[in-house]
């Protein structure tokens, strides 16, 4: 159990890490694992402070060797989603459970882009995450919608229960490890809907319908959490409207500016700090 | 006339010109030159993101090397108070006006230790601005309560005016070059009231009470700007209540972080340069 998870290694995330640290407090910094995002290929960053045309792979190297060397934990997975039970997060990152006290959500301005009536149908025949809600198709028919080779490993869970299983790439991306049992459909689906108690993908009914994409929607991230046009909103100390739930950076909306994102961290990193210190006040 | 005016080199405010002039944005940085300030004096600094382990001096070195290789001009000079007329501020720096179309303050947190009853005496007695109220007291007697060496300059021109000045050091500094029509009395005054129409300083009546520190109360710097709890207000945006006007840094309250400063500093300056384009489309 961390203190504080920390969605995010970009500058707000990072930037809080390296806070929470000098205060002491152990936390672990999920993030996907590729080297992507418009910071990564930045060349040349012209008004970060103190760092003039640095290259955005360096400064965040920077920020990720000073967050290391204070003892923050990094964690290469993508948080699907979140789940607050006895009185803990349970951030669901790929295969792996992590637990904590308090959550800073830093994970950038990218969205995925939905398609037509997925949103209405999440939870209601569609799913974002095989480990969660694999069981309930078990030997039922399931399409795999996959923007990504991630999604791979995610299919062949789910050939295991499944009775039958349709694949579809969203996106051109490494299908030589897919399980045998799953057919791949090369028609990119634009659109989902419900019929007949079944999710009708591409005019195929399916029990279940599996998205994965590298990105997560937050309006799925995390139930009650306030969105505002596509934002978190938060206020002055960066609380969202959930107890123990701050967010930093590009996710709480413009400007997308790096210092603004470093700001940000900080802030959530020391006002977390104080909600802990509340919380283990009110335990004793 | 400048677009912008920066008051404060600290962190926000080199933050602010930095972004400012990433936006073309033509900018002013006004300071006192003092090589003061907690920051400037720290050792190390182990949580600004990029830089682990930097004393003060290199890194607001780095920031205002920055700032001036991006255009920023800065002018050495204390913001004694700010006057909006005519569309524009101007700004009263030691003896110099300075002109903007919009104002971000970043001055830090470091506010003097007012003497009892001078709050309700200011404008009413007490001056902080020889310039500004010398001539009102033309022929008078004037009292001049100074902190620093800046202080014999100010009082060699309200001598030149008085039919007697006092002159009593607040603090210790050199007095060499005072005007002999000054006489120096080493009581360092605690309290300050009215009484029969005049401003009675350890016992002895004056006609005006001049007092000079190398920092400026809030209270008097801008008519009409909201405080509380000796900070100013802002919003998301770094708005204070005051159109044009804007707040970046540890002037704004807690925490006071470099990071913190920085992030604040890039909006304001974003924010700012909004303000002035709905200024200059409003102009059309």
């Amino acid at each position: 159990m961390y203190d504080v998870a920390v969605i995010g290694a970009g500058p707000a995330g990072l930037s809080a890490a390296i806070t929470l640290r000098m205060r002491n407090i152990s936390c672990v910094v999920v993030s996907p694992k590729a080297k992507s995002g418009w910071l990564y290929k930045a060349n040349e960053i012209l008004n970060y402070p103190g760092m003039p045309k640095i290259g955005g792979e360096k400064l965040l190297h920077a920020f990720s060797e000073q967050a290391l060397s204070l003892g923050a934990e990094v964690h290469s997975g993508l948080v699907r989603q979140i789940l607050f039970s006895g009185g803990a997060f349970m951030l669901l990152a790929d295969d792996h459970i992590i637990e904590a006290k308090a959550l800073i959500l830093a994970m950038g301005a990218a969205r995925p882009k939905l398609l037509d009536g997925e949103e209405a149908l999440v939870g209601n025949g569609v799913s974002y995450c095989a480990t969660c809600d694999g069981m309930l198709y078990r030997g039922k028919k399931i399409a795999v919608l996959s923007a990504y080779a991630h999604g791979v490993e995610e299919a062949n869970f789910l050939a295991t229960l499944a009775n039958e299983l349709d694949y579809y790439p969203l996106q051109k991306h490494e299908l030589s490890g897919l399980d045998p049992r799953a057919a791949v459909i090369p028609t990119i689906p634009q659109k989902l809907k419900k019929e007949n108690g079944k999710i009708d993908v591409e005019s195929i009914p399916y029990d279940g319908c599996f998205i994965l994409r590298p990105a997560v929607s937050l309006t799925q991230l995390l139930q009650g959490l306030t969105l505002a046009e596509g934002f978190i909103p938060v206020n002055r100390r960066m609380e969202t409207n959930l107890p123990g739930v701050y967010a930093a950076g590009d996710c709480t909306g413009q400007p997308l500016q790096i210092a603004k994102a470093v700001g940000e961290g900080n802030i959530a990193a020391i006002c977390a700090a104080e909600y802990l210190q509340q919380l283990s006040a009110s335990n004793r």
